[in-house]
């Protein structure tokens, strides 16, 4: 028998999506393959994933006229930002579903709730502190030295509400530099690595999680993912181990991604977790072509009661992103034809029309026989691309 | 430098598909990844395609106000079925590109123009004669012999407008039949397989065909396909090359889907054509996932001018149809959750809420280390779905 507990949306049922960017926009193609309708709820009026769904509701997220409307036209609501308005979340909750569970934001919002929830679970992260003004810092900055980084508790993100101190750095300023808001200091970590885990948990609690990818960022953004990551087996399987418990803590119903350090630690290494982020993530966009069932279609699968999808990877896979440059201007992409010459290399364009420094415009994949192939073949397909003004 | 002559399509266009069936959904999700927009038309207002895009013109093919709005709203336009009305095609011509060029459907949308067509080229069909009256159709059952099948020239598919003429079939009878239609007697052909080759044709001339197709119909309707065909290397060959030729001698642009017959020839075998269309296929379904580009993708890559993918398939796959039964209703799939088990087999859902007898309401596909594995894995896929009405 059916638990009555498991949703059973099945073709013909409408998930509604809060935020309408690319993750968005890859959700909602993902969902179109199984027959699943989706309703985008966004502000953006030129928010890229209104283009792939046939409904949308263009409004703020404080709206309650519109939110009560979007939540009488859909069956369950997921997110595609984990900077969803907590209030948001709860006025839809007590409407419909909503998965991930809303009590999962209020963990994954606030750096100091996440790491304290990360290391209640016995893992291990950067040296972390709580400051909630000059003296708490120059008290902090005493324990945890420099370099060191600063970051407001809530709403950062790509490096944005963060500072780095480093031994000529005044407390006082720093401070002030994130907007003299409550903020957590943490340790300077000398990684050898950067890798994630994407991992998705279903109703049922059963859990399927990706292989580790390793991950490079360059200016606070993804530049590019590999899979496998090179790392050795015990590290992967760690990583692994420590995103599943997180997913499983949680109670968690959807994909998230677990980003983390591999740190040099004697002979071996140690793994910490740097950040969680409660849906689907750049890093596992290798999984959509590169892997049996990508993270897109297993969250959809997940969120719906449906069972999860085989998340074996076809074999070493790079993603490279593609950022735009310049400042914010309408602007054709160009060279679309030298980069899909690659029978290996994949082209995702989320059909943004404006472009802007480090704004995520694509994302190219490369399957190869080996990682560093993929990667190369990757970059290559990237070089093609170039944005021009729009005449 | 760019031929002038061949359309830079590139992200941020539009796409205007003329059908919103299953094929113009798949082809606007094709489209999506690449950043192109699609606008389609269609008079059926649950189209499956209006539900992945974000533009769409709800008119009758013979609209002239609704034509003209929707050729001023998109860049270049495409069909989705060969029985576009020549005077739409026509029509939209004298406003925006359209392709595969309309010239095209005047030779397949009748069969009698078709067969001449493809006789000309030097290649075999089945023994054929025009027929506008029964006094005709008794003469060419003299020459042609019964069994033997009457089909009308124009607009039949799937099985409408055709006959079988048996021993006991009176010629007068066959020809009320099909509605005293112009139409062809073909000769019965004692086929060993039936299969089709997909091809795609750029504007620069180049062409790329998918592997062989084998393809086993029931009732009218196609059932499955399994790539690679059973067939030798020769039969392949020379089928591919029927394919291209066509492609060619029609200076085609997009993606077009010869079917076969393999028909015993002494020793060997001989390769008869039985219809060209000109669009994607359902025999091409299976590129989907099984091969390094889609036909939906490789459609839309030719008809905006951009290099045609690699074809070359991941491996030996089957597409298994998912057909409605019954009487027209409005009905939920059922056993989503348990064809979504099998790793390897991957389900496609059209999101058509109305169910008959013979609807195509999906497909499923399945890639194995052998084709008859992957038939297996597609058939036990499928078998696990069904419908039940809504209440």
């Amino acid at each position: 028998m059916a638990d009555p507990n498991i949703p059973q949306l099945r073709p013909g049922a409408t998930i509604g999506i809060l935020g309408g960017g690319q993750l968005g926009r890859m959700l909602a193609m993902a969902a179109a393959r199984l027959g699943l309708h989706c309703h985008i709820y966004c502000p953006d009026k030129e928010s890229p994933a209104f283009d792939v769904v046939r409904r949308i509701s263009q409004a703020e997220y404080g709206d309650g006229n519109a939110l009560a409307k979007f939540a009488d036209a859909v069956d369950v609501i997921t997110y595609e930002f984990e900077n969803v308005p907590v209030e948001t979340a709860g006025f839809l909750a007590r409407r419909r579903p909503v998965w991930p569970d809303p009590n999962v934001l209020a963990t994954t919002q606030d750096r100091l709730s996440e790491k304290q929830f990360v290391t209640s679970l016995g893992f291990q992260t950067a040296a972390f502190a709580e400051i909630n003004n000059a003296e708490d810092l120059t008290r902090a900055l005493e324990k945890i030295g420099r370099p060191s980084v600063l970051k407001t508790r809530r709403f950062g993100y790509d490096g944005k509400g963060q500072t780095k101190i480093v031994a000529a750095t005044d407390p006082a300023l720093a401070f002030s530099e994130v907007g003299a808001e409550p903020s957590i200091l943490e340790a300077f970590v000398p990684f050898e690595r950067e890798i994630s885990v994407i991992a998705a948990r279903g109703h049922d609690g059963r859990i399927a999680s990706f292989d580790v990818t390793e991950n490079e960022h360059g200016d606070h953004i993804l530049r590019r993912s590999l899979v496998p990551a090179a790392v050795n087996v015990a590290v992967a399987a760690e990583a692994r181990r420590i995103a599943e418990r997180i997913a499983d803590a949680l109670k968690y119903v959807g994909v998230l991604a677990v980003e983390m350090f591999v740190v040099p630690n004697g002979a071996g290494h140690k793994v910490l977790v740097n950040e969680i982020a409660p849906r689907v993530h750049n890093s596992g966009h290798w999984t959509l072509g590169g892997a049996a069932t990508s993270q897109f279609e297993q969250h959809v699968r997940a969120i719906c009661g449906l069972p999860l999808g085989a998340p074996a990877p076809h074999g070493p896979t790079a993603m490279v992103n593609l950022l735009g440059s310049g400042s914010d201007r309408a602007a054709q992409l160009l060279g679309l034809e030298d980069a899909l010459r690659d029978p290996g290399a994949h082209v995702h364009v989320y059909g943004k029309r404006r472009v802007f420094e480090r704004r995520k415009m694509g994302h190219l994949t490369a399957i190869a026989p080996d990682a560093e192939s993929a990667l190369e073949r990757g970059r290559a397909a990237r070089a093609a691309l170039s944005w021009v003004c729009e005449t």
